[in-house]
C-alpha cells in the first residue's frame, strides 16, 4: 500500500486550502472541473476518504464515487450533448496518474475529437466556470 | 436511452451461447478475459442486468460491478506484477465502446509500454487461459 501524502493538491482542495471550481457534492465525494482538461466539460471525482489507489478505497466510497460518476454522466450528456461518455481511473504512473489521490475522470467525447494529452494545458477559468454552471444545472441530487 | 440488442456478444455470452474465459462471477456480474487485450490481463467486467451504457444502469449493479473492478485489480495486481492499473468504463462509439452492453475494462499497465489498439487482433487462447488462471488464484469471494 502507498503511504498517502496529504499536501496533495486534491487533500488541500478537499481541505478548502486551494481552490476549485466545484460541479457537485456529496457527504462522500467532491466533484470540479478539471484544470488540464482533455475535452470540454472534463470532471474529476474525488473521494474525501484518504487514499491513493483504487486498490486501498474503502467499498463505501468505491460505491460513493461511481454513483457520483454515473450522475455527472448523466449530467454532462444533458448538458453539452456529446457523441460518448469515457469514466477512468488510473492507479499508478503508469496507468496515467498525476495525483497521489484516488480520482475518476468523466469525460464527454465527440466523433472525431481525440483526447487532448493531460496536464499539458490549463483551462480558461471563465471557460471552466461557464461548463461547470451548464453542467449543475442538468445535477440532480438524491 | 438506448435499445438494447440482446443478440450482442456479451448478452450471448451471459446466456452461455458463447464461450469466455471466466476470471470470477458473482449474482449481478461477470468478469472474463478480452479476447483482444490491450495489455497483457485485461479483463472485462459485465453487469448481467440488460443495459445498453452507464446511463441507464441501476445503481446496483454499478455498485457490484464496480466492487467486481476493485477486486479483480487487485488480484490482477497481485498475479502480473503490473506498475499500473487502469479501469475504465466507455459508452459510446465516440468513447471507443464496440460492444452494446455496458462492460468495464480493467487493464494492467506497465512502465513504458503504450496500450495496444483495441479490437485488432485476437490473443492466444492458451495464453489468455494461462492468464485467466493466475488472475483466479489471487481472487478473493467476499
Amino acid at each position: 500500500m502507498k503511504t498517502y501524502d496529504d499536501s496533495n493538491p486534491f487533500a488541500r482542495i478537499l481541505r478548502g486550502e486551494l481552490p476549485c471550481i466545484k460541479v457537485a457534492e456529496t457527504d462522500a465525494a467532491l466533484a470540479f472541473m478539471d484544470l488540464m482538461p482533455q475535452a470540454d466539460g472534463h470532471v474529476l471525482v474525488v473521494p474525501k476518504e484518504a487514499a491513493v489507489e483504487i486498490f486501498e478505497l474503502s467499498d463505501a466510497s468505491v460505491v460513493a464515487c461511481m454513483r457520483v460518476a454515473q450522475k455527472l454522466a448523466i449530467a454532462l450528456r444533458e448538458a453539452l450533448r456529446p457523441d460518448g461518455m469515457f469514466i477512468g481511473q488510473f492507479n499508478g504512473s503508469a496507468a496515467g496518474q498525476t495525483v497521489p489521490h484516488v480520482h475518476f475522470h468523466v469525460i464527454p467525447r465527440w466523433d472525431g475529437q481525440p483526447l487532448r494529452m493531460h496536464a499539458r494545458e490549463v483551462a480558461d477559468a471563465a471557460t471552466l466556470e461557464g461548463l461547470a454552471r451548464r453542467i449543475r444545472e442538468h445535477w440532480r441530487a438524491d
